[in-house]
C-alpha cells in the first residue's frame, strides 16, 4: 500500500465519522494530494426559506473539503482543525447537484491555506456559485486519541 | 398586532421553512429588532470527526441568525440573502448546547452588516467559541413569489 | 474611441486621484475588462517591523485592483465602493516587486465578487504570497459629483 | 520596571519600526494587555478617489492594532504575524480623525483571534465605520534576529 493510498483511506475513514456529512447526504467523491471534492444533492432537508440550498450546507461541504485537502498534505500523526473560513455566495444554489472542490493553495507545517470552489451542476453545465477560503491548523493526532 | 410582532411572525414562518434548521434540530429562541438567537443541541448527526459540533452546523445557525436579524430591520416587502460571511472558530465546540446570538451592527437600505457570537453553554457557564460576520443584501420579496 | 478604452481612461483617472496609491508608490500596470494589475516596490516607507511589506500595503493594492476590476465591468455612470474584503497572508512579503492581479469572479448589477492574487517577484520568479477576496457594490456616480 | 510596561515598550519600539505607520501618519495612542488603539488623521495622501480615507489605510491601522494587541498577550520571546484578516467597510471614512481600537477576543499559545473596531470621530461624536477581524500567529522572535 502506498503512502498516498494510506492517506486517502485515513480521509475516507474520517469523513465517515463526520455525522454532519451523513446528515447532509454528502459524498466524498475525490481525495488526493491536496485536492478533495465533496458532493451534495438538493433536498428539502438542507434548504433555506426560498428552497435553495442553505448557505450553511454549502459552507459545511466546503469546510470539510478544505480540511481534508489539508489533511492529505499533512503527516499521518497530525489532525487538522479549521481556524476560520470565509464564504462568498455569488449565485442562488439551484441545481441538480453541488460540488465543493477544494485545493490547498499554500501548505505549511503549522498552517494550511485552502480554497473550495462550489459549483451547481445542471444539465451537464457547471456554474460557480460560491467560493470558500479557509485557514487550517495542524495539531497532534494524540490530542484526539479515540478518533481520526 | 404591532408592526414588530408582524415581523417576528414573518421570521418565525420563514425559519420554519428552512429545511436545514429542522435537520440540525435548531430552535429559534429569540427574534426582535435586530437581534436573533438560534440554538442547537449536541448530537452525533451534526458532528465532525472528533465528536465536536461541525463548523458547518455552527456556520448555518450563525448565518440564519444574522439573516433574520437583518430581516427584522427590513421593510416587510423585502427578502434577505447572505452575500458572504466569515466565521472564526476560536475553541472546540464542546458543550450542552450552542447558541448563535446575532445582531445587526450596521443596518442599511441595500446592505446590512451583522455579527453572530456563538456560545457553548455547559453547567450554566458560557464560552464564546466562534464569531461570524456577515454581509446581507435585501431583495424584493416579489422575486420569491411562493415563499417567505 | 472605443467603449473599452473610455473605461480604461476612467480607471486611470480615478487611480491618479487615490492619494494612497501615490503615497505607496503604486503603479497601475494593467486595467481592462475585469482584470487589473497594480504593482508596488519594496521600500522602508511601506514596511512592517521585520522589514517585510506591511499587510496593509498589500491589502491596499489588492483592494484597489479589485475595485477597478469591478469598475471596468460597470456602466459608466456607476461608482464602486468596497463592502468588505478578506486577505490571507500566506508567506512573508519579500521580493523585488509585488503585484496584485485582480479579476472579477462574478460580476453583478449591484454587487461584484472579485479576487486579487498578490505575487512577490524576485529574479524573474513569482511566488503567490497573499490572496484577497472582495465584495464591491456599485452606486450612482452622481452621489460623488466632483470626483470619479 | 513591571512586566507590563516592558511589553508596552516593546510594542512602542516595534511600532516605530513599521515604516508604513509613519508614512500614514499613524500614532499609537494606547497599548496594554490585549487592547491597542492606533489613530490616523484625514489627509489627501491616504485617500481613495472620492476623498474618503482609503480602505487600505484603515486596514493597515486595524491590522497593526490587532497584531500589537496579540503581542501584548504573548511571551517576550515571541513575534507576531498576521495570518489573515477580514474588514467590513460599513460607512464612508469621513471624519476629523480615525481610531482603530483592537482587542484580543481569544488569546492562544499559537493563535490569537483579535478584532479592531474603527471609528470616525467628528465634533466629539463617534461613528463605527469598519470592523476588522484577524487571526494572528506567534513565532519565535529568534526567526527575526535583528528586529522586534
Amino acid at each position: 500500500m502506498t503512502k498516498h493510498s494510506q492517506i486517502d483511506i485515513k480521509i475516507a475513514e474520517s469523513f465517515a465519522k463526520q455525522g454532519l456529512m451523513g446528515t447532509l447526504g454528502a459524498r466524498l467523491l475525490h481525495a488526493h494530494e491536496g485536492e478533495v471534492t465533496i458532493e451534495i444533492l438538493p433536498n428539502d432537508s438542507i434548504s433555506q426559506q426560498h428552497g435553495f440550498i442553505h448557505a450553511g450546507a454549502l459552507a459545511a461541504i466546503g469546510d470539510s473539503a478544505c480540511g481534508y485537502a489539508a489533511m492529505s498534505l499533512s503527516p499521518p500523526d497530525k489532525a487538522v482543525l479549521t481556524v476560520e473560513f470565509k464564504v462568498s455566495l455569488m449565485a442562488p444554489a439551484i441545481g441538480d447537484r453541488f460540488q465543493a472542490r477544494a485545493q490547498v493553495i499554500k501548505p505549511g507545517r503549522k498552517l494550511h491555506f485552502a480554497q473550495a470552489d462550489i459549483f451547481a451542476i445542471e444539465d451537464a453545465q457547471e456554474r460557480l456559485i460560491a467560493r470558500l477560503s479557509a485557514t487550517i491548523t495542524t495539531v497532534d493526532q494524540s490530542r484526539f486519541p479515540t478518533t481520526n
